[in-house]
C-alpha cells in the first residue's frame, strides 16, 4: 500500500478535492487495510489534501482496526454524533469526494450538516488510480485466479455433480471449493440450468438440474484480498448441433476479445470485437450485456469493456472477458476469464481449456 | 405483503413525500419481494405517491425479478444511462425519499438530474412501519431464532470443538451449522476468544483458541427472510472468580432489561435497566455499546434500545437484548437474546440457557 495516500493526495490536488471522506465500499481498504462494517454506525475516513487522516469509527469497532501511521483513530460512543464529528474535521472544506458506496442516509445527513460542500463521488479520485495494478496486485490477482481455475477444473472433469441437484446446491458447493482453494469470501456463484442459463445474473434456486441442459456456472471471490471471477457453461449430456453452434459464436468471440486486448486499445473497441463475431453468427440482439469490467480489491471496477467507453487500455488494467449468447426460455451460454493488458501483450490469468465439455455427473 | 404498499403511500402522504426511491437495502425487498444486486448497475423502484410503480433494473437481471401487479418493469440496456431513466419518471415531483443504503454514487448523480428535488432518507416512511411485526412476521423471526438455538445448544453441549481450533474455523463451522438449519444467508459469526473476548466486534481470525480462555460467540444469519442473532459465551475450563463476576453482572442485566420490555416502556429506559445493573457492579466503563437494536428483514433496524431514544416500546416492536462487558486485552462477555414487546408482556424468542458454560473440548 506504500506510495498509495501520496498518489490519492497528488489526484486530490488535480482535482481541487480539499477532502476525501471514505466510509463503505473498496477505497478504504485499499488505502488503509481497513474495511468498514456495513452497518448503521458510521466508519468514515476523512482525508483532508494538506493535513492528518482521521478514521471516525464505532468505539466498539475500534479494537480490530490497526490503522496505518498517517491515519489517526477517532472512535465514537454510542451517545455521540458521528455526522456532527465528521462535519466537524471537514471543517472550512468544501470541495469533497466521499466513496461511491456510502450510504445515502450518511451523504444526506452530512450534507444537510456542511451545507456549503460540493459532493463528487470518490472514484473520481481512486478509480483511475485502482484500475492500473502494480506487480504485486497482479500477482495477487493470479493466485485468485489460479484458486478459481482449480475450482473450474473440478467442474469440467465431472467432479461436481450437476444432474439432480438443485442450482443451490451446486452454488453452495462450489462457494464451498473457492474457500477450500483459499478464498477468505465468496462474492457469487451463479448456476443456471437448461431456461435459467438464458439469465445471465440467474439466482439460483430450487430448480433441479436435469439431464441435456445448459449449466452456465460463473464463480469468483475475494482471495488475498484481491478477487477472481470465472465463467465456465457445460452441457449435461452430448450437445445438440444448435447449442454447439451458440457456444462456438461465444468461445470465437472470447478468444478475439481476449486478443484484441492490447494496451492502447480503447475499451469499447474490445467489446466491438466480441459483439461483431456474435453479430455475425447471428446472435447479437441475444449478448445483451457488456463484454467486461475490471477487477481488483473490487469484483466490478473499471476500466468497463462497454460501447460508449473509449478509454484506452493501460498497461496494469486487470479485466474480465466474458462475452455471452442468452436465447430466452431456452438455454444459454458465457465463457469468461480475466485478463491484464500488458506490455507483451494481453495476459490471461485464467487458463481452464474453453472448449465445450459434457458433464454427465 | 398485501397492504404494505398502502401503509406506505398512506405515510408518504402524511410526510409530504411526492415519491419514494427504493435502491439497496430492506426496504425494496420487505414492499415487493425483489432484492436489488450491490452493483454498479443501478436498481431502483419509482414509487409515486399517487400513481404507478416503476422497477428501474439492469436488462440482465430482469429475468429473475417477480414483481407485483402494481410495479411496471423498465429494463435498462448497458449502453443507456440509469439515471436519466429515474428522472424522467420522478418528473416533477420535489420532495424524494431515497432508500437509507442506496450508493451515494447515485444519489448524487440523481441529485445533479433532479436539482429542485428536496432529499430525505425512505426509513422516514419506512422504518416505523418495518418496525412494528405482523403475527407472520413474529412467526419468521421465531423460526429463525429457533434455528439459531439450535446451533447455539450445539455450542453450549461442547459439539463444537473450540480448543485448538482458530477464531476462523469456528466461525466457518458456526454459520456451516446455520446454514444446515435452515438459513438462507449468515449474516456474521464472531468467535472472539481470550483478549479477543474483549472486542465486541472482533473479526475472527488466526488465533487458536486456549484452554481456560472466555469466548464470545455472537452468530446469526437470514432464515426465510427475517433475521436471527444470539450471542453466547462460554469458557474453555472452570472459569476464575472474577469472570464469574462479570458473568454474573451480564447475565443480571440481561435477565432484567427483557422483563423491563414492556409495551409504553421508552427505548432509552430499557438501556438504563442494564446499565445500572453493571454500573452497580463495578463494570460501567466496560459496557462499551448500547442494549440492543431492532431486527426484521434488517438485522439491524428500529428500535434502538439506546440512550437518547425516548421512543416506547409499542407491540410487535422485536429487538435484541444484549449488554455485555469488556476488559480490554482480558476477556469479556455477552448475552444477548430476541424479544418481542407484546401486550402480554415480552416474549423472548431464544430459549437456550443463560448459565455460564464450561466447553472443554
Amino acid at each position: 500500500m506504500s506510495g498509495r495516500v501520496e498518489r490519492v493526495r497528488a489526484r486530490m490536488g488535480e482535482l481541487g478535492v480539499d477532502a476525501l471522506l471514505l466510509s463503505l465500499g473498496p477505497d478504504l481498504p485499499w488505502l488503509t487495510g481497513y474495511e468498514g462494517t456495513p452497518l448503521e454506525r458510521l466508519t468514515m475516513l476523512v482525508l483532508p489534501a494538506d493535513s492528518d487522516a482521521t478514521l471516525v469509527v464505532p468505539r466498539l469497532e475500534a479494537p480490530r482496526v490497526e490503522p496505518p501511521g498517517w491515519v489517526v483513530l477517532r472512535p465514537w460512543e454510542e451517545t455521540e454524533d458521528p455526522i456532527g464529528i465528521v462535519a466537524g474535521l471537514v471543517g472550512a472544506a468544501e470541495s469533497l469526494a466521499v466513496s461511491d458506496q456510502t450510504w445515502s442516509r450518511f451523504v444526506l445527513a452530512l450534507q444537510a450538516a456542511l451545507p456549503r460542500a460540493r459532493w463528487r463521488p470518490s472514484s473520481l479520485v481512486t478509480a483511475s488510480l485502482r484500475a492500473v495494478k502494480d506487480a504485486g496486485e497482479i500477482a495477487a490477482l493470479r493466485a485468485a485466479s489460479a484458486a478459481a481455475d482449480r475450482v473450474a477444473e473440478q467442474l469440467l472433469r465431472g467432479e461436481i455433480a450437476l444432474v439432480g441437484r438443485t442450482e443451490a446446491e451446486v452454488s453452495v458447493d462450489l462457494g464451498r471449493r473457492l474457500r477450500a482453494e483459499g478464498h477468505e469470501r465468496v462474492n457469487f456463484a451463479i448456476v443456471g440450468s437448461g431456461p435459467n442459463s438464458a439469465s445471465p445474473h440467474h439466482e439460483p434456486g430450487r430448480r433441479v438440474i436435469g439431464r441435456a441442459e445448459a449449466v452456465v456456472c460463473d464463480f469468483g471471490g475475494v482471495f488475498d484480498g484481491y478477487c477472481s471471477d470465472i465463467t465456465r457453461t457445460v452441457f449435461t449430456a452430448e450437445p445438440p448441433a444448435e447449442f454447439r453452434d451458440l457456444y462456438l459464436a461465444v468461445e470465437r468471440a472470447q478468444a478475439a476479445a481476449v486478443d484484441a486486448a492490447t494496451v492502447g486499445m480503447p475499451c469499447e473497441d474490445v467489446d466491438g470485437v466480441a459483439r461483431r463475431i456474435i453479430d455475425e453468427a447471428g446472435y447479437g440482439p441475444y449478448f445483451v450485456h457488456r463484454t467486461g469490467h475490471g477487477i481488483g480489491v473490487e469484483a466490478h471496477e473499471d476500466p468497463y469493456l462497454v460501447g460508449g467507453n473509449c478509454e484506452p487500455l493501460a498497461a496494469g488494467h486487470a479485466f474480465s472477458i466474458e462475452p455471452g449468447i442468452y436465447l430466452d426460455g431456452r438455454w444459454g451460454a458465457r465463457i469468461e476469464d480475466i485478463v491484464v493488458a500488458t506490455a507483451a501483450g494481453p495476459d490471461a490469468l485464467n487458463r481452464v481449456a474453453h472448449d465445450l465439455v459434457v458433464v454427465e455427473a
